[in-house]
């Protein structure tokens, strides 16, 4: 019998539904922060296996989430083409910032198998510590990787990178072609390393104007699903073009996942009623509201288990869950969703 | 014969269309520039009304815009609360955040007509200054103005803000009560003193989750038009729920808005497709494109304009406009725009 995750990404209506949170082993749990901190730096506890798996493995043992989800980074793939990457105490990632040719004749495929190797090591060992939860392998989505990549560091209106896409698009084409292969590359290793499902977390997708979210982040991201499915038709894709919008249903009609991950502004009713029922829904809590616990969080989820109720489903959040949330909270909502 | 932004405002599909751009007022242009110098602080600028005029006029004699929008700031109304308020330079305002009971009784009333005097003598100015182009009021959504009332300063996710929501419902309704009937005050006085449309700016209001929307954006939003409307049914209400996705369609419903400014998320085909055509669009170039100029803003505009021909439509940004956007390329804009 196939893992409840992935059943509800084949398209059942699985339930009660299967759940896991976006940045489940993160900072809110007091033995995450115990292993970060004995890490060294964030890169190192990225590609330390032993530790990697530890911390992947650390919330479904406290929580028992329907999915682990290979504990890495997004900017993981840019670190490994050879840009310098530094994780500040709590400033976020910094790059050092990619704005002409010459910075981006500097990256190097080559290294990337090596550089990436611990991740597949890490895979290899979850895949059997997992148990009868579904594991979950992920990439950035090329655009929002270009994004960090020209800007340098989290931005609030990503201005540098996209004006960059309107003033220089053959630079711009060129970084996300390399960023497109790379990926297939990456998510491929990661699907032979153990990867029972993969995500494109394509976090900066709504800053893109229609014509630039087309070109950048729907047709990238159907080029790397169509070679993922070339080769393992069976693993399921969920895309994540975070605040699309109304280009949501673009996105899912042109790229073909099977899955769609929806950020907190979706009405969850008004998604169930216009995405394609093939399409199983993950989201949309918002972690705000798993902050705050009591009648806020079930009056929120309630919304969100009446609008997906009979449809393939995933709960999840609709952005990363945050530090500051108390782990009662986590509890209480799972202990709403398997009464569900 | 009216005005043509406000011919396209009560349901004309005027064309060429009428165009004005957000922030068209500030530092892309020289002049503004040197205004800025000799003012003193930002808010002296808002405040002075023979240089808030100047300013305000400045851009229509360059460009020739249908629009005159008053100079001014959606946290003027907090400020006139007794909000400390500062702009640093370059830096964003910063304000002392209220994150409780106390903070907010500390909150007065009484000393808005007062502290927003200043203003109103503006639109008096204003509205024997602009001739035949429309003169256009406006001020924050409320739910935008909390946030940075609760903030303390723009943010990004704006977490505090929408934590406070979450967690202390009476107390962030209080604040929204506040300031939708300050906000009603403002506006009509902005109409009694020659406004003859006015926006409501509500930036944050794609942060807000369906239920937040509802409550906090929405209703208040229609709270203020209907208010509007019994006393001056002739004034016609953009409003502009930024990056509000699929909820903008609902929004329209509730509030009974004249004229809707979409970000630059939305695609101006499906835009056209799925909102009542009584319904003004405002938007929705990305500002970036007005930055790199060329082929890529011809492109960009001639697909907004494509889709806008034949409904009632103003040509606008889909977010202000940046410093670092050449003058020509706002030329050319306009030669383009006054050719369709």
């Amino acid at each position: 019998m196939a893992k409840r995750l992935l059943r509800s990404l084949t398209g059942e209506a699985v339930w009660p539904p299967p759940v896991w949170l976006m940045r489940q082993a993160g900072r809110y749990l007091p033995e995450y922060r115990d292993v970060r901190a004995r890490a060294g730096g964030f890169i190192e506890l990225c590609t330390t296996p032993a530790l990697a798996e530890e911390v992947t493995l650390q919330p479904l043992r406290r929580f028992g989430f329907d999915a682990a989800i290979l504990f890495s980074d997004i900017l993981l793939l840019p670190w490994a083409l050879g840009q310098d990457l530094r994780y500040g105490d709590g400033e976020g990632p910094v790059l050092a910032p990619i704005r002409d040719a010459a910075g981006l004749a500097a990256l190097r495929s080559e290294g990337v198998p090596g550089a990436l190797a611990a991740v597949m090591e890490t895979l290899r060992r979850l895949r059997s510590s997992v148990g009868d939860v579904a594991l979950i392998g992920f990439a950035g989505g090329p655009f929002t990787v270009a994004c960090y990549m020209v800007e340098g560091c989290g931005a609030r209106e990503w201005s540098a990178a996209r004006l960059l896409a309107w003033r220089d698009p053959p630079l711009f084409s060129a970084l996300l072609e390399l960023l497109t292969e790379q990926t297939i590359y990456y998510l491929l290793a990661q699907i032979e390393a153990g990867a029972e499902a993969v995500m494109l977390f394509d976090s900066c997708a709504g800053l893109a104007a229609p014509s630039m979210f087309r070109a950048y982040v729907a047709a990238p991201s159907a080029r790397i699903i169509a070679a993922l499915r070339a080769r393992h038709p069976e693993v399921p894709v969920i895309g994540f073009p975070r605040r699309a919008g109304c280009l949501v249903g673009e996105f899912v009609a042109a790229t073909g996942v099977d899955g769609i991950g929806l950020d907190t502004s979706w009405d969850p009713a008004m998604a169930a009623a216009t995405l394609p029922r093939r399409v199983a829904i993950q989201g949309n809590l918002d972690p705000l509201a798993l902050v705050a616990g009591g009648a806020v969080l079930q009056r929120e989820t309630e919304a969100i288990l009446a609008a997906m109720r009979g449809r393939p489903f995933i709960f999840n959040l609709g952005h990363g869950i945050v530090p500051e949330t108390p782990l009662e909270h986590v509890a209480a909502l799972m202990a709403r969703l398997r009464a569900a």
